[in-house]
């Protein structure tokens, strides 16, 4: 068995990009330019993971590890383009660098050599494996549909959030343990356990996410503080604040969102302190962790070979503030 | 057996597009929005010919049929972004109406749902039919870079267009028509005699279509004469007319596509005729007719069961003119 780590710096290995050294190289090279940049690798990771919860790593769930790394980048690249984001990883967007209609063709390459990875595993394990790939690609196709839809919407419920968050986000990760799972030969129900423990997962880790952005320590969040809250961003922060603060305090947001003062993010931060933010993400991302544990915990595997994940939760869930 | 035209119907019927009647809007309006502006249903009905080719058509055929259309599909919404259009049969494009971030999310959830088609078929038959779309696709994104990369581009041979036109339109004809024949149960050689018919199709097809732009009837072509001139598009007439002019007939080729003279299309029409672009041009056309028709001519199969693919060939490659 393996640490997240290890699995990271393996697939890492694995997962060259020559792939990606072919004619026409307007096409492919803003592929090896975006995959070369790293990133964290979480999804294929958890991929190879859950396939390793049941067993030695199948030679299979490399090539779907690799699936489900090429789908979530190609996800990256358009999203970069519809989010009109100059940088991601510290570089260049693609769109930036190499014109948009490059972000877009590129993206769809990548995507469709995704399906290529899939298509190299055992046939018998194959229509299983697209059946829940293909949903979850729809799933993200929704999520990031709704993210978008919220932007321009007043109001947006918690209960909302959380949904477009599990889709965008969360399903990905979820499906990415499960197919590892599959492939390893866990049963159905040991499947959805999996797959249940990666959607909490996924969800914690937005919590956390959004935590940071406005509790981190910036040495150690590596980002600069309170970039949500510069742009508006409606968060898990922001939607509790605004449900639950008073008139006072509300009327204070709205102002502090139009207005945009330089003062701004401290004075959010305020109110956040005054509702008691917080301490409630502190409780949410307990409560998602949990979540993710005790499915985790009723998959019917050797206790031992389930502490690389438990690990991996508290990584992704207890990182430092 | 069936013709183009009742096949074609029989497909408009099976493809309906109650697929995108749902949630979130913002998604899966603008797909149902593009499909429902019909089209030829091409490529579709050539999986459908292809099957038939060899026996009473098999329900997997309808499934990768629809993949195949919504392929298609998805790369027009995306190209129609690439290359800046408003119009799309006669409809604006759906960046135009519903905003560039919808043309690029809408096309990459069309695409996935094409994977979602093709994974309905019979699993014995799935690897080696994802294989050859997998494979297709990546040669239509090539294509599509190869066409981008050549506007940009002083000189492009007739050889680069030819090999752009096979992979951006043919390969896709040709793909199409041997997963039909795959999924009816043809042999490997008589899949890759039905392939080689697409791709001759393919590329004939657009040599009339180059054709049409310059030398049709308006009212039969239903488009405006002098399209491509206009917009200094390398078709293959331009290309062999920069080949073939003399020094003072290319001078002044170049003259015009630089300066747009309000008589450009009448101009070009002329030295088109000097140079004996007509004539060229509907002798490449029969050549790819005839090169078409001699691999189904090949394939072994009763030629009774040929008539159909006969009378589309001569459909598309004999249009009036």
């Amino acid at each position: 068995m393996h640490s997240f780590s290890e699995l990271s710096e393996q697939f890492c290995n694995y997962f060259h990009i020559p792939n990606f050294d072919r004619e026409p190289k307007g096409l492919y090279e803003p592929c090896a330019y975006f995959l070369g940049a790293g990133g964290k690798r979480i999804r294929p990771v958890c991929c190879l993971m859950g396939n390793e919860l049941f067993g030695d790593i199948h030679p299979d769930a490399w090539n779907v590890a690799s699936a489900v790394e090429l789908f979530h980048n190609f996800t990256l690249m358009h999203d970069d383009i519809m989010d009109r984001s100059d940088l991601r990883r510290g570089r260049e967007t693609v769109h930036k660098k190499y014109g948009e209609a490059s972000g877009i063709l590129s993206g769809d390459v990548m995507l469709i050599i995704a399906y290529d990875y899939l298509n190299k595993i055992d046939s018998k394990l194959l229509p299983q494996t697209l059946s829940l790939f293909n949903k979850t690609a729809i799933e993200v196709c929704e999520g990031q549909q709704l993210d978008m839809d919220f932007e321009k919407m007043d109001h947006v419920s918690l209960e909302q959030y959380i949904e477009m968050i599990t889709l965008k986000t969360s399903v990905l990760l979820a499906a990415s343990l499960s197919m590892g799972a599959f492939l390893g030969g866990a049963s159905k129900e040991n499947c959805d356990k999996i797959y249940e423990y990666g959607k909490n997962l996924g969800i914690g880790f937005q919590v956390q996410d959004d935590f940071l952005d406005a509790f981190g320590d910036e040495k150690k969040f590596g980002k600069v503080i309170g970039g949500d809250i510069r742009r508006n961003k409606k968060t898990f922060l922001m939607l509790y604040a605004m449900e639950n603060s008073n008139a006072t305090q509300r009327k204070e947001l709205l102002r502090l969102m139009d207005e945009n003062p330089i003062d701004k993010v401290e004075r959010v931060l305020e109110i956040f302190e005054q509702v008691g933010v917080k301490q409630w993400a502190l409780d949410l991302r307990k409560k998602y962790a949990d979540a993710a544990l005790k499915s985790l915990g009723e998959a019917e595997v050797a206790e031992e070979r389930k502490a690389p994940l438990i690990d991996l939760t508290d990584k992704l869930l207890n990182r430092e503030v």
